[in-house]
């Protein structure tokens, strides 16, 4: 991509309603741009990274047998009747009313509409277990919207639901699906704790959160070192010593990155979701779901990989992998090279953006710094009197010269 | 994927409200499931063809440079005041009154909120012009949802805007979208004609749609077989002879299928979007805009690819490419045998639908050919009499005999 002819241009404007890393950070990068409190548009570098973790919250849920579906945001207030969640959570919907006077809620969440659906086709212990989920749209008019991509009112989530016919299978998938949001969470480049939280209204049970330490975090949880744990202060409030080793905690901030919850028959009973068992008995189908809020990832990693300079994108969900710069100046000899190497870099499939504009090196770096791709490759006459590229790592502070003819052989290595 | 395990199993239960042959075969066939009028779940087969559709118009819209981003449903009521539009659409929002007593409708379009984004970056004609685009969910209460995923109040959508210094250059670029579609519907095996139409409430120009011709269309075409073109019977009431090569044209029924549209300045004054041009003069921006529901394109590839027992989807959008076949009643070698050939499929990437279930012969071929997948596959005691399988098109009445270890290369080749 020339970055001339971009959507959504690095800015050094500091929002001014900007209360947050990652929603400074994101905007002045050109990767979001805000529409209203809470409500964003994702612009195309910003949705790259989304879909680059889409893709790999994918990978994962479908190694765990998730079928990916799309449950729709308009739901009939009547799905939340049902479950008497119409009033619980009457406070963060945007509802709406229709022709004909129906009245619609637009959906915070997804178990009054996945369960009257499994209901309709799951009928003995031979459908069970199966496990669905989808990439969508929620809602939730949250009274103070904040901290950029971290609380928003329209957001993405990824939400999966698990349908068992006993609690030891759902125990046992449970913990499956928690080894799955941990492979997510490291291969988007975070370092995750599982704690335990109180459910809130969606659940009366204990369930479990994925907590990212950052100074940014809303949340206070107790980090054990020693052996990897971590617990929630709300819970463990008067823990000073680890309850798995022994070994001394601290109090650290961190960011809720995705929770996952035992329903067990919490919303099969009043949907009716029952299923016939081995031995004729009719019985209540016991459930398991599973968050993860995928924009909200975008802000997490921002947060928990940055320097005072900008972003530092872990490869993995890097919009691209290569900001190519170009400091041509007059001199057509370095234009012509750069471009020559662009089209080279794009034939060969490397994910590159390229910074053709007419404007100053000092300008061009700070740009890069601030968007934050992993590799940095400048062409300049310097670089090209010894036939070569500047080559630098944005997690590193120095680059080296690589001969033009290695880049690309380094590239695909 | 084996059969049994999946979400939305075929039924031949007749849906009592489906009024369309997409509604009934995609309902029957487990596609799709009705959640309200208009309103629908995509199940996983469903959500399959939806996913190769948008891969499909991905790769089109890039080919004409259209950069991804997206765009919040929610928008502040005041977006739609700048252009008058909150009053001429205000049948079919979708409307909410949010915490803070701010007044929100969900998206019917979006020239509202991507006008005011493309103006904080565009200053000069440099940036121009820029195409951008969306897969989008968009929210229209049509009073009469019906026929399926033909007129959605929930509804997916591609829709695209480009932005151009002078009409010329508008009109060049139009031309190249209008070539882009025509490659959608083509890849998704659909012969789509481009017609003349009046814009409605999107621009007073004359504008053109996306036609294909089938039984179930709302509207009435003029075709010229002669010179493959149309034209729209409301617009053309009195030709009897093709305005382009003299031949005889005769009416047909069509469904839209996709829209273009010119719309000038029309949103880019209200809304202030101006670039300052090559002799430094502040000029308005000229845009076009450009739709395809990709929801509405899974019912229209079923309206127009069908016979009496159920979907013939065409191989580029097909949720599966196989259905694989067992009969292997009581006989453990024949399952074992359809199992290995199962898995070897699965490792050589090929996309097969394993129909694993413990039925009848009868009943998986009536469920084969409603689920419409290219190649079925059978294996049975019979067929591994020879080491070999039946291989039949679902496009085709007769099937063949194909040696076991000829499926792989067959397939693969």
């Amino acid at each position: 991509m020339r970055y001339s002819r971009m959507l959504g241009r690095a800015s050094y404007e500091v929002p001014h309603d900007a209360d947050s890393v990652n929603a400074k950070l994101l905007t002045q990068g050109g990767f979001i741009d805000k529409v209203a409190a809470g409500i964003y548009n994702h612009l195309p570098l910003g949705l790259r990274v989304l879909q680059n973790i889409n893709d790999i919250i994918r990978e994962e849920m479908n190694f765990v047998q998730g079928q990916e579906l799309l449950m729709p945001a308009l739901h009939p207030i009547e799905l939340w009747k049902q479950t008497g969640r119409d009033k619980t959570m009457d406070d963060i919907f945007y509802k709406t009313r229709a022709s004909g006077d129906r009245d619609f809620v637009f959906g915070p969440s997804h178990e009054e509409v996945v369960t009257p659906l499994v209901a309709k086709y799951v009928r003995s212990y031979k459908d069970l277990p199966m496990s669905v989920y989808q990439l969508q749209t929620k809602f939730r008019d949250e009274p103070r919207a904040k901290s950029g991509l971290l609380r928003g009112r329209e957001f993405g989530m990824k939400d999966m639901y698990s349908f068992h016919t006993s609690t030891e299978d759902l125990d046992a998938y449970y913990e499956e699906v928690k080894a799955a949001y941990l492979r997510v969470y490291e291969r988007c480049g975070l370092r995750a704790y599982v704690v335990k939280a109180a459910g809130g209204v969606f659940t009366d049970q204990y369930t479990h959160e994925f907590s990212v330490v950052t100074p940014a975090g809303e949340d206070t949880i107790l980090v054990c070192d020693a052996c990897k744990t971590a617990e929630n202060s709300e819970i463990a409030k008067s823990m000073d010593r680890c309850e798995t080793c022994g070994g001394p905690v601290k109090k650290e901030k961190a960011i809720e990155a995705g929770n996952i919850f035992k329903l067990g028959t919490k919303f099969s009973e009043p949907c009716n979701l029952h299923f016939t068992d081995k031995d004729g008995q009719r019985k209540l189908v016991v459930m398991g779901c599973y968050g993860i809020g995928n924009t909200r990832m975008v802000g997490t990693i921002v947060e928990a990989s940055h320097d005072d300079k900008g972003i530092i994108w872990p490869e993995s969900v890097a919009p691209y992998r290569v900001h190519l710069i170009a400091l041509a100046g007059k001199d057509p000899v370095v234009a012509q090279r750069a471009e020559q190497l662009y089209l080279e870099l794009l034939k060969a499939h490397v994910e590159v953006l390229f910074d053709d504009r007419d404007d100053s090196a000092g300008k061009k770096f700070t740009d890069a710094d601030l968007i934050g791709l992993p590799i940095r490759i400048v062409v300049s006459a310097r670089t090209l009197e010894k036939e070569s590229v500047e080559w630098k790592r944005r997690s590193e502070s120095e680059g080296a010269m690589v001969l033009l003819q290695d880049v690309l052989p380094k590239l695909i290595a």
